[in-house]
């Protein structure tokens, strides 16, 4: 047994370095795996009691676990917009404080003057692809493969949205859901090919057009964004997992994207690609709490999805480069949107220099443990900047103590040093004046920075129009 | 590199292998290692994003991370005395809702009646060793030496205690404390050999005392118990720690405790004991909440240290023997009450058969991947039981929100499920009332158990008397 482990070691490790000599110079394979909904607290190696996640523990053990990772909003539709595009939502229209997602009926979605992560990996000659949750548009202009990815298999949008007129009514249908009581469609490209989508295979069925893709023969790169539907409610994970976590339906659902993450992992191994592919496995905002236990845990940060505390924005990273990214803990700030000038980066391809990007390279960091560039996070709610972090230092200009509660306005703000009290709990903003004065300079610099532009959130189809 | 860790791991495994079946049949060494007031969320592997614990982190991948694992009771003393007695503290006396700790006027310590760990570890050959603090009695016929270990270096109660006169007054010793501002000895066996106590050195200087009593050439096994004065407030770390973590003064204590577990298992791999020798690390109580940063953090758990809630008393544990306890999250329910029943069971040694204990044997379980025998744990405060949990269920009784807030009585109890609800946020007693009626039985049949016996705690020394 132990030599049998030894063995394996062995191989993995000289399949490592013989295939980083190969590969030195051949821009890397990207993976992006996007949960939804999955809070900071919901795995195993981020402190879950028991949610059983052994590969996605082995994952952060063989590679880097970000502990400091934010997204762009604690929200779907701008999350997704500021990963793809490198730019907070503001800049791209993506976000409102009046219809806070993409809807069936919006008529909005991701414009065409917005550069994708896929569009400049395509330019650099990836093969790109995109299997999951788009929820950047669903009108036939908005969707993937007019965005950069050459194929497309997924759900247009949020998986609880289409609620049709069966099952119990309100939140009871989340209790015990079942597929048939939304209508969501689920697309190859522009054709819808399942609707209503069986919910209950999507965790599967995602994996297995994953799996398909990188075991596709090609010369070129990959780029994968396999964007998750689940754990966002109504929850659903087949057969074999239900009943199999001690944390119940919500552990079910981890466990299975635990699962799925194992398959593409060693598909990347047994393929001897692991050594030249970039990994990152996150999500898009915090766990939504107003499910109760359908919804899952922000561990010790303050409150969920929704919100600008570090609980809705936050979120649980980890980074795997066998051979490249230095194993660890990683505790430098980093969020979504470094991941388009970082993959710029690795791909030797321009990042866009006709435009502001909010992100930046950290590249460094994964591969030679530079520190970070980042030292500031924006934390906005709708289009309204609601809190921006800067090093250890976060000040709440506005606030609400859960998604749907009424705003605080702070008059003197809320000041919070994330690094010794990352639970927000104890204000300091009586004792360090002069912070605030300096975090308010950053916030009112980014605010000039600031260009209108056509809000996609607030456009709305005709009744019965398409 | 590469190669070099290849080398280094083929010669660890090797070296295990031969070592396991040399000794396949002697008694293993047995080391405990008992934080104090560290908190469920401290340590990077249990999720704290800024505190670095690399050598723990290692310890948790090579060997179990136990994430369902209780204390005896929410405070110092009385958690210790349940885990030394393998007993509940209110059957040995060492617990009282009057005076809930030991101090320095104390007349009372663990009884003579009561049979230790390291008096059983004595009776099967072990050589027995005490490092750090004791708390069960500091008039010299409670000491360590007279219980059962052959050696004590340490003090005889919290570092807290012995307050003088010197320094600012009270909360504001301890932001930023002297050691002179308090009167701690520092026993050697019966002899005090420092006073006050160098607190900045304690750490340092455990980790020395524990090192060479592991490197003590003998033949018969060893049982040493290694209790950490900090992180307990007053706060001290030695010069290499201060400024260290990104997480300030708490965190640069957490890292120095990192740091001894470092030199603890570095030196059982060097001296080839790693496949002998069993090593526990835990904390006795949940984080003292009510030091603001000074404090530690119960992660996703309620409340904290002094209260029957989770914060209080599931503990951060980490199980680790080379080539015998399988790696893994360990979900199974654990707690210090089982080390007894464990240790014997390892040691080859009866447990005390005329008395109850109050643990099990879980060397199944650290051995065999057998489930764990624990299915209920009691939740005491003071004398009085506040909670228990049977399964996955715990039921509140009465509880605090904080160690010093007024006690509510729940005239229905509150219930949570914690696998599912680790947080114990939703009370689901409405719903599940044969539960409730279940769990009463039980609590019923505890009490039932109990016996008079002389209260320790309650024990004063005549004013100005010794």
């Amino acid at each position: 047994m132990v030599w049998r482990t030894i063995l394996m070691i062995l191989l993995i490790c000289s399949g490592n370095t013989m295939l980083a000599q190969e590969t030195k110079n051949t821009p890397p394979n990207i993976v992006v795996i996007f949960c939804d909904d999955l809070g900071y607290g919901d795995l195993g190696c981020f402190g879950h009691p028991t949610i059983a996640t052994p590969n996605l523990d082995r994952m952060a053990v063989e590679g880097q676990r970000w502990t400091q990772f934010y997204v762009a909003a604690p929200v779907c539709t701008p999350s997704r917009a500021g990963l793809l595009t490198g730019r907070l939502p503001i800049r791209s229209g993506l976000c409102s404080s009046k219809r806070r997602v993409l809807f069936p009926n919006s008529a909005g979605g991701i414009p065409d003057s917005e550069i994708t992560i896929p569009e400049l990996l395509k330019s650099a000659g990836y093969a790109t692809a995109m299997v999951g949750k788009w929820h950047l548009g669903h009108l036939p202009r908005y969707l993937p493969h007019r965005h950069g990815f050459d194929q497309w298999f997924g759900v247009p949008y949020s998986n609880d949205m289409d609620r049709n007129n069966k099952g119990p009514k309100g939140w009871d249908a989340f209790l015990e859901p079942k597929f048939e009581y939304w209508d969501v469609p689920i697309h190859r490209d522009d054709k819808i090919v399942e609707r209503p989508a069986d919910q209950r295979t999507l965790t599967r069925r995602y994996t297995e057009e994953a799996l398909a893709f990188i075991e596709t023969p090609r010369e070129e790169p990959f780029f994968l964004y396999l964007a998750h539907s689940m754990p966002h409610v109504p929850l659903f994970r087949s057969d074999p997992f239900i009943g199999r976590s001690q944390r119940g339906f919500y552990g079910d659902v981890i466990e299975e994207i635990d699962w799925s993450v194992g398959q593409i992992l060693d598909v990347l191994r047994s393929r001897n690609l692991a050594s030249n592919t970039l990994v990152i496995f996150t999500s898009d905002n915090g766990p939504w709490l107003e499910y109760g236990d359908m919804g899952g845990s922000a561990g010790l940060l303050r409150a969920g999805k929704g919100t600008t505390f570090e609980g809705g924005m936050r979120v649980p990273t980890i980074v795997w480069w066998p051979g490249t990214a230095k194993a660890g803990v990683v505790s430098d700030l980093g969020a979504t949107l470094d991941l388009l000038p970082t993959f710029c980066a690795l791909a030797g391809v321009e990042a866009p220099p006709d435009r502001i990007l909010d992100g930046s390279d950290i590249s460094g960091r994964i591969r030679n443990q530079e520190a970070s560039p980042r030292e500031t996070v924006f934390f906005y709610r709708g289009s309204i900047l609601y809190a921006l972090r800067d090093g250890s230092w976060k000040m709440h200009l506005r606030s609400r103590p859960r998604s749907g509660a009424k705003e605080k306005i702070h008059e003197t703000p809320l000041l919070y040093n994330l690094d010794h009290d990352p639970s927000e709990k104890k204000d300091l903003a009586k004792k360090h004046p002069q912070v605030i004065e300096r975090l308010q300079k950053i916030a009112e610099a980014h605010r000039a920075s600031l260009v209108e532009v056509e809000n996609q959130m607030e456009r709305v189809l005709p009744k019965n129009g398409q």
